[in-house]
C-alpha cells in the first residue's frame, strides 16, 4: 500500500500510556478555562449566577444522557467531574478517549444550550473551552472521600463568596477591604458576620450554592437498609474485575438500556455522610435499579 | 483546615503520567465521534460537503488564533491534527491538558460556528463531540513522516470516496456493488474508471478534497533556500531543549504577540515534498516570521 | 554552579511515569533471563532440580528480610513474585525503584549464596540475570486471583514436566516423541500415564514441586475465623489509602520492627482456597502478627 | 484451560505505560543503594577508593559485553549511566525490562568480581544492590548534555573530597570543622587550598577520579574530521526511527556480531568538548567501526 513507507509513526502512538488500571473507579474531572474572564464579559451575578449554574447542571445532564456508562456526576462554580464504575470497560478505559468525550460533549451542549439559559447575551468569541483530566480510585472509600473532597470545597468557597460579596454589595467594601476582613477567619466567623452585620442566616441559602449539585440516574428509592451489609461501606460493589458472577451479554445491552431509559436526577444534597449512598445501592453496584413509573 | 482529612485524595492524581518528553514535537489529533450518524443526519454532500470542510476549517482557524503555540495544523474530513512545537512549554506539556484544551476549543467553535456554514439545517441533540490524544515525536524527520502519513491518507480515501460515489451516482450502482467493483483496485484503476466511465480527470478536482487543509501563520514567505542548511532537512530546528541560546522573557512575549497577530493561512498544497517546508522555515524553526503588510 | 549549564537534562526525568496508583497491591514479579541455557549449563536435574529451588528460596527470603515492606511472596521455577502491601509507601511508590531494588537484591544474594547450593560448580560468566516488571492490583481479590494463577501455572507447569521426563527417563522416550504422547492430553491422562506406566503416584511428589514456596512473615497461626468478617473476603484489610485511623511515627517503628524481626516462613500450600489466608490476617490487614516464642 | 478463570489478571499488567518513545537515546542510570554503609563496612579508601572503581568498570564492561546494543557507558563513585542508541530495539524498548536486565547483569557480576578486587575482605550480608532508572533523550545535543552533566558532577565531587579529605588526612581536621572550612567556597578556593596547604596540583590527581570511566566498544580511532558535517553536532546519527535507509537482517545481524567482537575501552577522558565524539563516530552513528587488529 502507498502509505506504508509512513505509517511507521503510528508506532509512536503506543508510548503514551493510557489504559486506566480495571477495577478503579474513574474520576473525569472538567474545570473551565479562563471562566474569570468569562464570568466578567457576561456579567454574571456574584456570588453564584444561577441561569450559569443550570447551564451548567443541563451540559452534565446531557454527558449522563450520552453515556450510560456514567454512576454519578457532581459539579461546583465551574467544574464538574464525571464517576465512570469500576467495571466500565468504556474505550478499553483509554485514558484520553475518556476525558475528551466526556470533555468535548460537556462543551458542545454548553455551547447550544447557553441561549436557553442567557437568552439576551450570545456568545461570541473567545469561546469557553474545558480542560479535563482522569484521575483513578482503587477503593469505595476513595471515590467517596473524593466526592467528599469536592463538596467540603464547594461549602468552603461558598461560604467565602457568599460573605465576601455581602461585604461589598451590602457593606459597601471594595475587594481589597472585604478580602482583609476575611482573612484569617473561620467558618463561624463568616457565619457571624453574615448573621450580625446583613442578617443572612447562611443556613438559608439555597442548596445549589451551599451543596454542589448531584447527578445520577433515577431509578426507585430503596429504603435506607442495614448499614453493615451496605455497598456504601464495606462490600466492593458489583463485580471485582473479574470474577463476579459473569454476565452474559444481553443481559448486559438490556442494562445498558434500563440505564439509558433512566432520567437524570439533579440534586443538591450531602455526599458526605452514608445516607445518600445507602438509600441509592445503584450507583456503587453498577446496576440499573427500577425505573420509576 | 475542615477539608483536610478528605484532600488526600489528591495524591491519586499524579499517578497519570502525564508530562509529554520535553524537546519531542506534540501532535494532537482530534476525530470527530460517530460522524458517519451526523453525516446522514444533516444530509451531508456525497464524496465530499465543501460546507462541512469549511466548518472544520473555521474552528481550527479559530484553534489557532487561540493557540500561539500551535505551528502548524492538517485537516481531512472529520479529522484535524495540531502540532505544538518540540520546545513549546504550554502547561508544562501536560498531556490531558493539552488535548482537552485544544479538543474542547475546537469543539466550541464547531459548534458556535455551525450556523454560518449550514444556516438552513440547525444542530440538535445529539450533539457533535470529538474524541482526542497526544502523540510525541522526536525529530524533524518523525514529524514531516506523521503529516505525510495524514496526507497520503487523504489521498488514498479521497480517491477511492470518488470513484466509488461516482459509480453510484452517475453509474447507478448500489452501495454493495460498488464496493465490490473497487475490491482489489489499484489508484490507476480507479483513476481509468472515473475517467473512462464518468469523465472525470482526477487531478482536476479540488485541491482541498485531493490534498486536505494545511493551516499556519502567514508571514511573507521565503524563497526556496539552499536546501542543505535548511531545518527542512537535517538541523532540528530551533532551540533543543535547553542549550539554545538563551531567549529573555521580553523576546518571547514578543514573539507571542508577534504570532498572534500573524494571519492564519489555510491552504491544500503538498506537505510531503521540501518545498512547503523550505519556504516557511518559520514553521520549524518555531521563530515568528516577517508579518505581511 | 558550574553544572547549571546542562543540569536542565533532570527535567526529561519526569516523564517516566512512575508512581504506582495509591491503595493498590503491588506485585513485583521478576525472572530469570535465559535460565533455559542456565539449567543446561549446570546439569540442573529434571523435572525439577531441588537445590536450585532452595537456592531461589533462600535468595527470596534474604529479600523479604531486607524489605520489611513485603507481606507475601511465591516462587515457581525461575520466577518470583513479591507483593507489597496496598498501603506500602516505600520509595513514594516510585516503579522503577521498588522494581530493581527488588530484582537486584534478588539477583545479589542468588549469586553469593550459589556456592552453598552447588557447591561443586561454581558460577562463571555468563553470569544469571533477572528481569522484572511492576503490576499493581485493586483489590484483595484481585490479588488472591494474581496468586492463584501463578500457582494454578505451577500445578500445570509440573504436572506436565513430571510427565514428560518421566516418558523419558524412565519411558526411553526421546523429547519430540515425549512432546507428541503428550500433546492434547487433560490432567487426568497425565495422572493416569504416570500411575499405569511408571507407578508414580503424582499426589505424592513433593509439595514443593506441586504447590510452589510461599513466604511470609511467621506469627502466631491464628486459629481459622468466622470467614465472613475476615480480610481474606470482603472487607479490605488495613487502612484504605487514608481515612483508617491513623498510625502515629512511633507506632509504625514499632510495626517495622517486629516485622523486621519475625522469622520468614517457607512454606509449600494452597493459596487458592480460604485457609491459608484466614489462618494468617495480618499478610492482608498489613499489621505485624504476634512474634512466636 | 484450567487457569482461564485467573488469567484476566494479566490484563492489569497492560497499565504500566512502558514503551520507551521511539528514536530516543535510552539512558539506564544505576546508583549503589547505601552505598555509604557499604564504604564503611569494607573500609574503603577516602576520597576514592581504586579497588572499587575497578570493580564498578569490570562489572560495566561485562554488561556491555553482554548487551552488544549499548553504545556507551560513564561511570563515577557508585553509579553508573549505560546508553541506549535511539534506533534500539532491544526488549521492544520496554522500560521495566531494560531496566532490570542491565542492574541485574550489573549486580550479578558485581557480586561475582568482588573477589578478585577485594580478595581479602569477602562480601557478606546485607549484601550490595542498585536502583536504576530509565530516561529518553530525543537529540544528540540532549544526550551529550546528559553525559556532561554527570561529568561535571564527577569533577565537582572530586574536587569537594580531595580537598575535604586533604583537610582530615593532612590538615588534622575533624569532618565538621572541614565542612566548615569548605562551605561557599569556589573551585579556584579548593585548587588553592590543595596547593597552598598541602603541595596538591589537583590537575595531577588520577583521569579516573577527575574524569569518571567511559566504556565503548574499541574500533580503530578515525581521524577527528570537519566538524561541520559530523554527528556529534547536527546531523542526527543512524536512521531517523523509520526512514533510513531499510537494513537488511543479515546486515544487522553482521553488525551485531562485530559489535560483539569489539573490546571495550575504559577511558577517563573529557567528554564534554567535542573531540570524544567526532573521534568515534560509531557511537552517534550506531554502527559498528572498523575493529582493531
Amino acid at each position: 500500500m502507498a502509505n506504508s513507507k509512513y505509517e511507521y509513526v503510528k508506532s509512536f502512538e503506543r508510548c503514551q500510556p493510557d489504559i486506566l488500571l480495571p477495577n478503579t473507579w474513574i474520576a473525569i474531572r472538567i474545570d473551565g478555562r479562563g471562566f474569570h474572564k468569562l464570568t466578567a464579559k457576561y456579567a454574571f451575578e456574584k456570588p453564584n449566577d444561577r441561569r450559569a449554574l443550570d447551564l451548567m447542571n443541563a451540559a452534565a445532564v446531557a454527558v449522563m444522557k450520552e453515556l450510560p456508562d456514567l454512576v454519578l456526576a457532581y459539579g461546583i462554580s465551574d467544574e464538574y467531574s464525571f464517576i465512570f464504575h469500576k467495571d466500565c470497560m468504556l474505550f478499553e478505559r483509554r485514558a484520553a478517549k475518556l476525558i475528551t468525550t466526556v470533555a468535548t460533549t460537556f462543551t458542545s451542549y454548553y455551547v447550544h444550550l447557553w441561549p436557553t439559559y442567557f437568552p439576551t447575551c450570545p456568545l461570541t468569541p473567545p469561546m469557553p473551552s474545558f480542560d479535563g483530566r482522569a484521575v483513578m480510585y482503587p477503593s469505595v472509600q476513595n471515590l467517596r472521600d473524593y466526592m467528599s473532597w469536592r463538596q467540603v470545597d464547594c461549602h468552603i468557597n461558598n461560604l467565602y463568596n457568599t460573605t465576601f460579596w455581602a461585604l461589598i454589595q451590602h457593606g459597601g467594601m471594595d475587594g481589597t477591604t472585604a478580602e482583609r476582613e476575611l482573612a484569617g477567619t473561620l467558618s463561624k466567623d463568616k457565619n457571624e458576620i453574615l448573621f450580625s452585620r446583613f442578617g443572612i442566616n447562611y443556613n438559608d441559602e439555597p442548596a445549589i450554592y451551599k451543596k454542589g449539585s448531584v447527578l445520577f440516574r433515577d431509578y426507585e428509592l430503596e429504603p435506607p437498609s442495614r448499614s453493615d451489609a451496605s455497598p456504601a461501606f464495606a462490600v466492593e460493589g458489583g463485580g471485582d474485575g473479574g470474577l463476579s458472577a459473569p454476565v452474559s451479554k444481553t443481559a448486559k445491552e438490556k442494562e445498558r438500556k434500563r440505564r439509558s431509559k433512566a432520567t437524570i436526577a439533579v440534586e443538591h444534597v450531602d455526599l458526605i455522610r452514608d445516607e445518600f449512598w445507602v438509600k441509592r445501592p445503584w450507583i456503587l453496584s453498577g446496576r440499573a435499579g427500577k425505573l420509576r413509573e
